[in-house]
């Protein structure tokens, strides 16, 4: 039997990552968590590491590196108190040579001695921020998902690691762009300020009510089309890569780490 | 014949960093680049880059990555147009098994192919911001280097990169401790937010007038000490590594980028 949603939602954290490590709930997390940062995951072995780290590195904005696991240790001790990358996350994706080669809830079968486990910040944390500030985020409202598009915007090359940024859309009053601006930014490790706003064909975004990711969402009257750094980019990334194996988060189906979403820096300490 | 300080320090970022590749400057950049990001250097093997990476990601208050080369390429080409980072340093500290073991104005006929170059961010960034909103920064004010101290705060280790923190001290009236947070929690690759204010015996400070590195500096009636993480504590934990090879700046010697000082992120882009 496999716990709800809306049973899980009123449960505190540790309760939540019990059940996603017991196999019980194994959905999305949006909404769970409340308060505490979410991360995407990737999974690669250690030789592709160092040139993955790189390019997070040189694509801070869509490739917000939150977490490192020891090569071979599958606990994000920086992340929790008891973070196992293996079963802690509700939903991965499986990728051989690049291709999606199948999804699982648990992945303690196919963990490694030479596997490094990185984690993502992803844009819940702003969007949060945004929202107490008193800010409408039509698909959080519309329990949609965001719209996401390959835009014309090159990353910055890593080794085998490279493509087109993906970004995300929010449209805003025009009136409250610079307000908008100004608390994303303030959100380094949420893939901070937006990359670009106004007429989307200057990105390479031919039809805005089109995404390639995600479900559309209007573009009212007096409003401008904002557009964030996505964490959909390192996957593009990774897929390019064409890595023997590499382990992703199921999109929205993110890591709940025991990090206060307006953390400073994203590192605890247990002594 | 050596350009002066002072009459480098009226020249373009251009001519002043010409001017350090030719050898023609050798001393400290302080006050040069006005308006640029500064950063602290360490170039390793690669074999012990991915941890030196992780050693960054888990304490990114003393160890603010801002840029990384690949693999054996010494420019570092998401910092600037054409940066060297053989010749475009004016000092560098050589050490050999973690002991120095000499200094140099130019690396290239040590320069290997297996290198990685790190630019750490420094103090300067958070340093000028706070003159820029009028607070006083006594050592600056007096031409002399921050004190500072090894605390008894631990780095969080990866691999064989682990010591103590380091901590450079700056004094400031009762009532503005809340203010000079704020802004130096805006430059999170500069250190960011103090780690500490208040008595310094509580993080194993002793004697507030003998610093273990840098000058002393006043800590005047109704000053409270601040303390904020030190790019001198990755140099700490580069000597623990005991690496065959390392070098890193000479201190006060730093990296001037091209990249705008208080840029969101520290990656240029030419095309």
């Amino acid at each position: 039997m496999g716990d709800s949603y809306e049973l899980l939602k009123s449960r505190a954290l540790p309760d939540q990552r019990a059940a996603i490590r017991a196999g019980d709930y194994c959905s999305h997390t949006a909404g769970l968590g409340q308060g505490y940062l979410q991360a995407n995951l990737a999974i690669m072995p250690e030789t592709h590491a160092l040139d993955f780290m790189r390019f997070c590195q040189r694509n801070p904005k869509p490739c917000p590196l939150t977490g490192v696991s020891d090569t071979g240790n599958p606990m994000m001790t920086t992340l929790g108190r008891d973070i196992d990358i293996r079963t802690d996350v509700p939903a991965y994706n499986i990728y051989r040579n690049g291709k999606l080669a199948g999804s699982a809830n648990d992945i303690s079968d196919i963990w490694r001695d030479d596997l490094v486990a990185f984690a993502l910040g992803c844009s819940f944390t702003f969007e949060h921020a945004l929202m107490r500030a008193g800010h409408r985020v039509w698909h959080v409202e519309n329990n949609s998902t965001v719209p996401m598009f390959r835009s014309n915007i090159d990353t910055v090359p890593a080794g085998p690691f490279s493509g087109k940024m993906v970004v995300s859309m929010r449209s805003m009053p025009e009136e409250r762009v610079a307000e908008v601006i100004e608390i994303s930014r303030r959100f380094p490790l949420a893939h901070g300020g937006p990359v670009y706003w106004g007429d989307p064909a200057e990105i390479g975004i031919s039809d805005i009510s089109a995404p390639e990711w995600g479900d559309p969402a209007p573009v009212g009257p007096g409003e401008v089309s904002m557009f964030w750094a996505c964490g959909v980019t390192p996957q593009v990334a990774l897929e390019a890569a064409r890595m023997p194996l590499c382990i992703t988060h199921k999109p929205g189906h993110m890591l709940i780490t025991d990090v206060a979403e307006d953390a400073e820096v994203p590192v605890l300490r247990f002594n």
